[in-house]
């Protein structure tokens, strides 16, 4: 067929990477709707049916790119919640990983809020609240495994998974609209601690009171 | 001139609420330019030239929505970090005054998410930055008197200050894209008195070797 003629007798993983790559950088810049087939393998020196080949269509790449990186994500919260150590350390792990990923997957990050906040784009549904939701869960197993532990004091479970989430959210979004405040792991770890200074056993057995 | 032969002869504030709030839904849910002046006047049961009459055109329209928001967003910031009361009373009233704000902003507060993530629209310049810089120094500025009283513990203003931020930022995001949640006014109560349990001096003076 004439759209499989000029793809590459043999896959080559570093094509597939750098279509996926300058697709995320024009959807995440332009817009979805606004990035052209035409545009993406032009940014990627290769031709239509090199994209064709690996991908489909737009809407396959787009939707490659998206369950790729979900995947990743979910990788890290699986690994980094079987870890040892306490809760406290067990959290800054997960956070820190997430972070991580973050960091490294920025691009798609960014994609994903424009999607997620921004105006209808014809794009193909992707659950992204999957996303939010498995986090959640994995914040949550770790809240309750530190109640039963007595690590972390009593109070709502939903409450600290918020507040924690919180911390973790408001450092990723730093560094999507304000890279140049580097707030990074560091001043995530730190807003945690100040966190878990509240959080922990000891003062919540002092101030169970008033939970 | 024919722009102006249908307005109204005297100012109507309804009909200028009215156009006001139609276009923040049409804009918000179609996007900004998607939406034409004509689905505009439509769903507010007006003319074109009642539109132009009041905003002169759709940029104007929009710039009135965000900026009307913004000084009513700047009057609450304002008028809450005023009142008297200990510090965490200060801050769980700021909080809670801007939350009330965006609750009744809500459409307004999804547009500015939609165009600050979003690509781009074609939207005339608004500093949505200087929202998030006005609260970052009205937190900042209740937080340094915290620790002035010697009410909050030791420790970097910044990151007291992300970690407050942090707690109203989920709720919001909450908001606008779980609603059915319902964690609100008391769920971010809630979060912020955890969050409180580690920054108060108790805690501060005790861990303050920590820090």
């Amino acid at each position: 067929m004439a759209g499989t003629q000029g793809a590459p007798s043999l896959p080559d993983h570093a094509v597939r990477e750098r279509l996926l790559e300058v697709a995320t950088q024009l959807f995440a810049r332009k817009g979805y709707a606004a990035t052209t087939t035409r545009e993406i393998v032009a940014a990627a020196s290769v031709t239509k049916p090199v994209l064709y080949y690996y991908f489909r269509s737009k809407e396959g790449l787009y939707l490659e790119l998206v369950q790729d990186a979900f995947k990743q994500f979910e990788n890290v919260v699986d690994t980094s919640i079987m870890g040892s150590g306490s809760i406290e350390q067990k959290i800054l792990r997960l956070c820190d990983q997430v972070f991580d990923l973050v960091l490294k997957k920025i691009e798609v990050v960014r994609l994903v809020y424009a999607f997620y906040y921004g105006p209808p784009q014809g794009a193909p549904f992707f659950d992204f609240d999957a996303v939010h939701q498995r986090l959640f869960e994995a914040i949550e197993q770790l809240v309750m495994e530190g109640m039963r532990k007595k690590e972390l004091g009593k109070g709502k479970v939903e409450d600290m998974v918020w507040a924690i989430f919180g911390a973790l959210n408001i450092t990723i979004e730093n560094e999507l609209c304000h890279p140049e405040r580097e707030l990074g792991h560091v001043g995530l770890r730190r807003i945690l601690r100040l966190l878990f200074q509240g959080i922990s056993t000891a003062r919540g057995r002092r101030r169970g009171e008033k939970r």
